[in-house]
């Protein structure tokens, strides 16, 4: 089996980061492919770059040949993956969607900590169109400097992720985390060392969805939303 | 005061149908100026175009000069409004969400008709989004043919138009109903003629909010969700 | 155009105060026109005195010569804005329903500040009520003294209103404020000055959402919720 | 105990009847007297009606001697429920309240079947304002004619109660039944034998809530929205 | 009228003490039985106790001879509520369903005080299921001892529950506090005399539910979720 | 890798039925060993029989010897389904908890179809306390003869089956379907072959599922709802 795993940003870093969680997770025998989109945004830090992300997404996924077996959009947002869902025929699993879906097996309630405070409506509004709401404890966010600029010490990063879960713990009972960003994904092991709840790493999550669903034959129904459209998917 | 229309997608002839329905809604005095996303799709019947329109838009609308007073975004959808609300300094008003704000000072319930069957879940998004769910009696659909075909007689769209309206008003006491998409709103005024509710035609909704945030000097909020991202706009 | 701004209590000098920010609001050539509840109670600041309001307006509004093209309820609460609605078959415009439904297209959350304590609850109904609940980040107060007492100087009043509206926006992620009573919207233009948020006046809001339906040639639904009623409308 | 039954409209026969089932199901020992709101007006049927009614509600109650150990509101509506609450310093136990707390006990989702059509909107909002939507599988109506018109026939009425129950339970799963309005409750009897669900009769529940309170020694809280107003009581 | 208290464990000196509070709480004439369930756990301070007690209870008390004509679950849980409302042909109270259903006719919004933090979330899921959500202002938590150690001095319990009763009023609105452990009945008293909420203890809730529903000779709907099961009752 | 499927019932035959269906879902190398719930009720029918199948259940799971790397509840219920994650130190996945998860990951709304209507409230309490309301376009059901009875034919049980999805469809907008029910799983082949929208079989989810939690190294938080609860295990 062959997964796609698309970064929607065109930073090639963070597409070699989260192909490697992905092949630490996959089973034996799944072939993992990264894939940059090269005319996106270098970072997707707003819903202008969300947009310019997710409108071309769907002509780079389309023409990626051989096509894979499913695709895993490895960002923690939106950028048009009704889009993807729309145009592709394989399973195209969001991993914001994934760890979600897959943190409501483990927990009372998740808490999200995303990459900058200017993100937490953004995704917000993520989870409510996601209609997991009942389950969340809330959005917070640690503070990574721009992709430019030197990458701050891990230790600070895992402190103040640290800070954010216990927060979520003690104000609204998070007894669990989603990471909500690819550039947090690198942290998951040192969190999980130093706090008690399980800590959820959206790139693994998702590929391990895109490998079940290929299994099982399943991918989005096309009788509905995600119906293909009726224009020409080369738009 | 100078107000623009804008079209989310290259069809100009909606523009055009647009711009007069604005016309005839403002105030003496305002002006009223008509654009087209010429980068656009022709017409958003789906996710994807819904994508490539907001793609083009932030940088499209930038570009205008001379900078309009107000912004509104002629079409019955996302593509992007929070990108556009980020960007842009002036008030962006969504057509969509100034219909159903609307709405609410009007009615226990409204009913929303969309162009065709396969934006209904697309269209509950964008209600449940703004968070309407509990004043939306639901989305239904008449099937307007594709932009290309022979335009149906408008006869038989209002027929259908008015059952829509009388089936949900039976089945879930809608009072009010909104025209979900430019291309119906040329038929308000015969389905007035027709119905005891209210129908809400959205051009006409949206110029007036911008003519009044103006007005008002207010504008989206730059504190939080719409605060200006960090990049530069012409990204 | 002519529009009768109502004050629901029987204070003249509230009824002033709104008058001109109303008159300050409306577009060239609208008329706005006073009107005192004289047989209200003098501050609506209870369940209680909110019906004493709400029995008295329906009988002393359609009493009113010449009738005017909307009214404006202007009083940040119900006191019967149904009953209002039902019995009157031009616009009737709430201004706390006209304030959360502008807010909706303008910010992620709104906060409401209202005049005092005991009223946090009752205005959180009224959120309720309009199913205004998913866009508000809750219900605020300063403590504005009684009517008959001195009035607090204004630095006072606005330097709670700041705290206030810090405390909503670090808190509950608000980011946008409606100055919830009547009271409170002489001190808009001064908060304006100290926060970064939005500030809406609900006054000159509804005055504008007033003109804009007298405009489009709408008005609330009378196929439902706000029915004639079968009795005689003098009762 | 002295339990009043508080009737919010005029007419004294409703008055009666409520008495009549009020004192059914009474403990021994609990004394149940009748109280007519003769300055409200003779039926509640719309917003302004409720309204007329509860503004005299408050001063007519307050003014009953020697002042009953607690009071119901029997009538299936607002009209100024918290007002009540706020002025008296005994029990008040809304019958339309009470019904649905006791419903919860017994049912998975309760339907209310009220008398006319153009009361659904407004015994909706009722449910919204309690709190009861998870619990309600919607408001359905009968047609009652109005007050002075002859008395329909009642197996007329009961045959039309029990299509609505029935209609309830197959299309929404309700397996219970609240008579929505004092002029249903006297077909409860006859109602009971031809369904298979439970049929909650709202007077003699909140009587039977208000003995309950007594006995308990509580009262509505004093410490929030029903604290006493700052005004004189009678206002 | 015979009610019966079942303990869902099986501490008898927790049976005596809500038959205690039951005693003090019925009308003249109502006999108040206690039953321990012998077979169930010690004590319920856990999903897998929770099921332990609720798979004897069914059987339990369906061997109680004379059958009793009212059935009050005294535990602050649900261990099978479903399941005895049921099998057996009795009303049946849960005294957490009463104490819940009662809180809503008298305030805004209730806290829940439970004797464990770890019991937090196991009663968030029971307000959820029972639809409560929207009047429910949270659930905080003393931290009782285990069963088997010292009791804890009386005054120290209260203190904590003063404590945990300011925050859910500062913090949440909280107008009014339910004891939700039966462990927390016998503080009721001196809680009330320190705290200006009303504090509404479960036993006595229920029971007085009890005795309503015969009277009024309503119980448990079999017309849905609560039908006689297909299988035999002594399984 | 050894995952069991454990049948929270008495009927090894059901054991056997989901033993096939997960090993054609699980990746090569995972052994799937069946258990079978021998001291639970021979079907779950009801709230009764899910109580006497959870209580035996986590005994019965924690006597497994070896312990398997990770438990599938393989039910379409509760059955204690929070007492085995608490008492579990392995991942335990319930099928109706992961067929829906995955749900949200391919579909608008989804519906689920159970086995008699007499579960249809059972399983919307499971859909609430799970927080997938949001997701769900209702329960429905088909109505499968008693366990001992002659086995229907399979082409009438898949004619019932489609009908419910098309009226899922139709009246809700349902775009995929959860066969709520092991005994239902057989059929899913034949289903997906006459209808458009995907058919999730929650077996084969549920393997899929704790397979990835087991590579992920992940399990139920213990931090919060799922701590081990302070009694000894085998109670």
């Amino acid at each position: 089996m062959r997964i796609l795993v698309a970064n929607p940003n065109s930073t090639g870093a963070i597409t070699e980061a989260c192909v490697t969680l992905a092949r630490a997770a996959v089973a034996a025998g799944t072939e993992v492919v990264g894939w940059t989109n090269r005319e996106g945004p270098p970072v997707i830090d707003s819903v202008h770059t969300d947009y310019l992300a997710g409108a071309t997404l769907v002509s780079g996924l389309l023409a990626v040949r051989p096509a894979p077996d499913a695709v895993v959009l490895a960002g923690f947002g939106n950028y048009g993956t009704g889009a993807v869902k729309e145009r592709l025929e394989v399973p195209v699993v969001s991993m914001a969607e994934a760890a979600m879906a897959l943190a409501t097996l483990l927990c009372h309630r998740f808490a999200i900590v995303t990459t900058t405070p200017r993100m937490v409506p953004y995704t917000e509004d993520l989870v409510r169109l996601a209609g997991f709401e009942a389950r969340c404890a809330g959005v917070r966010a640690v503070s990574l400097p721009p992709l430019g600029e030197p990458r701050p010490e891990a230790r600070a990063v895992v402190e103040a992720l640290v800070e954010e879960v216990a927060r979520a713990g003690t104000e609204r009972g998070a007894d669990l985390v989603i990471l909500g960003g690819a550039r947090l994904s690198p942290y998951a092991a040192d969190l999980r060392r130093a706090v008690r709840v399980p800590v959820v790493e959206p790139v693994a999550c998702a590929v391990q969805a895109a490998e079940g669903l290929v299994r099982l034959g399943l991918r989005q129904s096309a009788a509905g939303k995600f119906a293909p459209p009726p224009g020409p998917p080369t738009l």
